[in-house]
């Protein structure tokens, strides 16, 4: 628990939320200011600002619990987003999944695409040396 | 196993591909039209176009994978994106993970936000059907 934190107020009842689902470990509830109708929001109750600070076991039942909400919520077409940092567009710092549906081409996540051509030999490098840091 | 999934073809091998990472369950390897240098993307071995199609019991492991990918890539701001349908620019219809590093405003993801603020009466209504499907 982060005593400043907003999503931790809401895992302990601080502030209220449109609760979707909770467990030990998970909580969802719907964004209020969604980006399309069903938004929802899918957090580990254990407190860290990215993907990569959260012990793996606080990590496993996230995806599941999207899938339900997907599901649930009955959408074809959809976007599961999680951003880490400022520049990727975090806005609050505990790790978040988005869960958002794409009705049609205004509402829903806005996707900007700019694809390159890899350096082959290059990507070799890359790949050696992250292989060996996993 | 899907016989005409580019993803499926990689699992098998009949596709090289630069992996980092493979278990029973799951594969990762770098994207070689990648949005930003880094650029990584996560299966599971289990086919299904869209996310709520995967078992649950191949999707628990995805989330460990990409984190430890994020901190062996080394970047503090990144994007995690799982598209799913046309509409929300899923291209190949075997469920897949980015991991996209944003090391600046014009590399990696490009996000639009069109949030609204929600309705909360027609917000309550769409709680309790969810809810009552989860």
């Amino acid at each position: 628990m982060a005593a400043n934190c907003i999503f931790c107020k809401i895992i302990k009842g601080d502030i209220p939320s449109m609760k979707l689902f909770e467990s030990e470990k998970t909580l969802a509830f719907l964004d209020i200011n969604p980006l399309s109708y069903g938004h929802a929001l899918i957090i580990p109750k254990h407190h860290g600002a990215k993907l990569h600070e959260i012990p793996p076991e606080h990590l496993t039942e996230l995806l599941p619990v999207a899938s339900r909400i997907a599901s649930a919520l009955g959408c074809e077409n959809y976007n599961i987003l999680q951003n880490n940092g400022r520049l990727a567009h975090q806005e609050v710092d505990h790790v978040h999944f988005h869960v958002i549906p794409k009705p049609n081409e205004t509402e829903g996540l806005g996707i900007g695409w700019p694809q390159q051509k890899g350096d082959m030999e290059r990507l070799k490098g890359l790949l050696e040396e992250v292989r060996s840091k996993i």
